[in-house]
């Protein structure tokens, strides 16, 4: 009977990989840098130099249910990866496939925000939930939607890019996609330092603890830092970061009415700081009859797990 | 063996109903002003009175595969009718457990929006489709969301309550609900009537067909007519309309990611004034990996049948 997963999250950094087992325990795991590898063929090389003795310890491929893989623009579907922006590897990569022939072990590929869904629903705070979304909130802001206690994927298997609706009509440019006053323009980490950067230079006669810092080391971290000293603009950032993110999830509420949303990510180490002005922009939005229902919650994963287990639990669903 | 369907639209004017056979042939329909009817019980009687007669010509009861009722805010969950704001029962009605006692016969309620995305999905233009996403462009602005053949309800049964999404921050006020920029509040019959006043008013020296009616009277249809007359402010609030609904919609497939959007209900009769900026706003506001590929169409149910048809297709599902 096979009783291990691997897991494998493909970041724009860092591929993190493990072996997991239904009890989403990690047995072991290692990393490697993404894009050291000019091509793909030579990244599937090198996971598989690095997890073929971790398969020999848990007892051979036959101990192994299958590979689930997290991965920027990874089509369910289709199994490939399509056009990721943060990638080398350029246009349609057979990923499942190729992985698959390598390791002689089945093989499901999700977007990596699917992944951290499926992670939340098997192992996290969703355990037992049919309806939820989870937003991690990290350099960008992506989105996994679970509908009937399943994936939301859409026709294509591209839904739940929820980061790239629009907010603000007109508003903040997104470099890399060139629309205006989308979520992820303010509601991750680089949004965070835009507004932070915004706010000192229409506010030049309010002191701040923000000014120590160079414009090349100003991040989120750094608000969320000079926030709990009782900064007066960092404070205001994360008003203003939750302002937007808690309409942005009472639009979602009212479209797919999910009992709870789990925010994860880089941004909500902040904690209160950003969690109560985005629920109360949230309830402020919403429909009467939606009011004081919907969980708004942190994940509470360990992020550095997280993205392993998530992807493990692919091949359990 | 049950071959007949009854399917009821219950409106803030007229509650619509018939017998449906399985290829959605109405062989007999009737309506009755809803609001006439004081209490529930009463209203329920009167649709039996007017019912009876109808079933016992297609065979009697034994004939019938049950009852679909499409109502605002009836929840398929609970049978239900739950705060509606356009009916005069208030508070929560058991509209299935009511309406099954007095006619031997299963029902199934849900609300008026989700009831007419069944019918497309039966007998309209989402025939075959596992994703789509109905918009009924009326007095108000309702949606019915497919998400893998299914009615998407949620956690509570009230998903896809679009029209109440916000568009625009700190926009229209919606009387209804208090909220500010809200899809409905410039999607709608009312929203382009108030669009068409805010337009005469700024706009005093830019002469208009419009300014020749009422106040009173101006209505999206008086807009229609003097657009297709060439008269410029009203050519003006459709392209503005359909900025604003091409925007979210935009928005809904960035969600779900949809085979196709379809748009029903009044303000569709303006065809290609609403049809040609509401798809141009729509794309240009896509994420790349979606562009060009959602269809985005007109009902082809004639409206008069529609709302009798998707009640009756609960039934069958």
């Amino acid at each position: 009977m096979s009783v291990y997963a691997i897991g494998i999250d493909v970041g724009g950094t860092n591929t993190k990989f493990g072996i997991v087992d239904a009890n989403g325990h990690i047995l072991e795991q290692d990393r490697t840098l993404t894009n050291e590898h000019e091509n793909v063929q030579e990244f599937i090389d090198t996971l598989h130099d690095k997890l073929a003795p971790m398969i020999e310890r848990a007892g051979g491929p036959g101990q192994f249910r299958g590979i689930g893989i997290g991965a920027p623009n990874g089509n369910y579907y289709t199994g490939n990866i399509e056009h990721a922006a943060n990638l080398k590897w350029k246009g349609i990569i057979p990923l499942a496939h190729m992985v698959s022939e390598k390791f002689g072990i089945k093989v499901k590929v999700t977007n990596d925000a699917n992944a951290a869904a499926v992670g939340e629903m098997m192992y996290g705070c969703a355990k037992g939930m049919k309806h939820f979304i989870t937003i991690t909130l990290g350099t960008g802001v992506g989105s996994g939607i679970v509908v009937d206690g399943k994936i939301l994927l859409g026709h294509d298997g591209f839904a739940g890019e929820l980061g790239h609706t629009i907010i603000r009509h007109g508003g903040r440019l997104h470099k890399g996609t060139g629309s205006r006053g989308c979520l992820e323009s303010y509601a991750s980490a680089t949004g965070v330092r835009e507004t932070a950067l915004e706010l000192l230079a229409s506010k030049p006669d309010v002191p701040s603890l923000l000014r120590d810092y160079s414009i090349n080391d100003l991040t989120s971290q750094s608000v969320f830092e000079c926030a709990i000293k009782g900064d007066v603009i960092a404070n205001e950032i994360f008003e203003y970061t939750g302002q937007i993110l808690g309409e942005a999830l009472a639009n979602f509420i009212m479209f797919s009415s999910p009992e709870a949303i789990i925010l994860f990510g880089g941004l909500t180490k902040a904690g209160d700081l950003i969690m109560n002005p985005t629920r109360q922009a949230m309830e402020d939005n919403l429909l009467q009859v939606f009011r004081n229902k919907v969980k708004l919650m942190f994940s509470e994963l360990r992020e550095a797990d997280a993205a392993i287990l998530g992807a493990s639990a692919l091949v359990w669903e």
